[in-house]
């Protein structure tokens, strides 16, 4: 949680002014993200997030994520809505780096989502798959079944460092779960990192879902299985199969499970574990001491995957 | 800038359900402060700004900065205005620390202001010692004269460091700052502080003064002598004698010097770019490497003291 840029005087002048948007009545940092910088800002038409790309972005996919946005906006989906500069483009430079304007959202994300929660993000999941249906452009999922093993691999030191046995368990889970990798299951416009602070609530109601800097084309049901490991975990592991039900069940209020992705679940939430597992040991290995950034733990996941390990099918989740 | 305490949902509500606020309808930790953690949020009532009190504070002395920006914000002056819990009181706890909820202010701050808000700060000055006139508490300057010596002497090697010559320059400022002191200048309640980052402005008009937990009972020009420091200078110690007589301009449109506030200004100025040097000295040599606030660097105020050596009247400084 930081911000990387302060900008001057002039830049944020320069930044407004290149907007439709009036004078500028509130402009403050915001503890959030830690690929980019954003600012919370306030102007005569509204209040907006100023959000400048820093790390890990590839320039040419921002449009993809702007037209995501854009679309969902413009489907009712409460998205950010990428605002146009006066030239009319999506995405505008500050201090040489990308940036965006995209609409305020409200709402406060849950550190520990409650049962209705998981309903609500279900139900949004599901209005957001069919609120992309159709939409032209695609992205390929740079974090997908073809990243763990290169992201995985040379830290296997460190896995079985952070815990005896995990380099072993890990290669089987990458083993198996490549070999059983469900292909041919509805494809679409993935979120692919729904977590909760990425989502907004007003009490228990969904005010908005943020954040689709990693949103791509795959399986719609590994969406909802990457859900199920950011929203159904206690502690330690423990799959809360209450809020399991709650999620899969507003999915399908929407957007029923085919019966091969019924089938599938188990082995998508596997691999989704594996993803998020994957990116964290990476991280973890990279951070240098003293960075502003503090790593998320691996061994969640490893965790997850013990009860991933173990399942059999959709009813193990709740579906 | 940063956050230290990401409060969990069950302290989030516990802390907003203590106040009469009704929904949260937005909570986000913004990038501002280094010695508290604040969080823009927004309920039905408006918007506020949640402040916990993470370091430095003498919990004892949070009452009189509380009563301070009360009576500013009842006589008008915009100042955050502290809520009263539902009980009544202007302070809580959050997580064992002590935390308060004050009003949000619009507005942005300058990095570099400009003449007008040079102007504005003067008059925003004068309007703050007036609100305060006849305040009933004290509080001594814990950074006054007093303590230069001490948060200096440990660390002159390290001066002698930064620029060779300088340990020997500052024990001379400091010997002669302290044996022409001023005294029996009119005093009152003063911010102490009132740097750019601590003003909002709508365009060049006055939103807010904020952050008054250095204010103490002390001379009124030296606070007046602090904003010469915070406000006046361009880079590399050149002071800037336009934006001197635009804030001691705007300062004396509504409350003229005494001749002995005149005649004391320039001694007034040293002391406080000493004093703002002392505690970044002390910043420099304490802070980790890694930490994640980043210190100002001292040569900064070595720089201005430069220029105040020199100085001779009040008119040095456009007043």
């Amino acid at each position: 949680m930081a911000v990387y840029t302060d900008l001057t005087d002039e830049e944020r002048a320069a930044v407004v002014a290149s907007y439709d948007l009036g004078a500028l009545s509130a402009f403050k940092g915001i503890a959030e993200g830690v690929s980019n910088s954003n600012f919370f800002m306030e102007t005569a038409r509204g209040r907006f997030i100023l959000t400048i790309f820093e790390f890990r972005f590839v320039e040419a996919e921002l449009p993809f994520f702007m037209d995501v946005m854009a679309r969902l906006a413009e489907r009712g989906f409460p998205a950010p809505q990428p605002l146009p500069t006066k030239d009319g483009a999506l995405l505008t430079r500050v201090r040489g780096k990308p940036a965006a304007i995209v609409t305020f959202l409200n709402g406060v994300s849950p550190k520990r989502p409650n049962v209705a929660q998981c309903r609500a993000i279900g139900a949004a999941l599901a209005r957001m798959h069919q609120a992309l249906d159709g939409f032209s452009q695609t992205r390929p999922n740079a974090l997908g079944l073809h990243a763990w093993q290169p992201l995985i691999y040379p830290h296997l030191a460190l896995a079985e460092q952070l815990r005896p046995g995990l380099a072993h368990s890990i290669e089987a889970d990458l083993a198996e779960v490549i070999s059983w990798w469900p292909d041919a299951l509805p494809e679409g416009v993935i979120h692919a990192d729904l977590f909760p602070d990425n989502a907004l609530f007003v009490d228990d109601r969904i005010g908005g879902v943020i954040d689709f800097y990693f949103a791509c084309t795959d399986a719609l049901a590994y969406d909802l299985a990457v859900c199920l490991n950011a929203w159904c975990f206690e502690a330690r592991g423990e799959y809360n199969i209450t809020k399991g039900q709650a999620l899969i069940g507003g999915y399908e209020s929407v957007r029923p499970l085919s019966s091969h992705e019924r089938v599938a679940l188990p082995q998508l939430a596997r691999g989704a574990a594996i993803r998020f597992f994957a990116t964290r040991l990476a991280d973890w290995s990279d951070t240098p001491a003293g960075a502003q950034v503090t790593p998320k733990n691996p061994l969640e996941y490893a965790d997850k995957l013990d009860f991933h390990r173990k399942a059999r099918s959709a009813a193990d989740y709740g579906g």
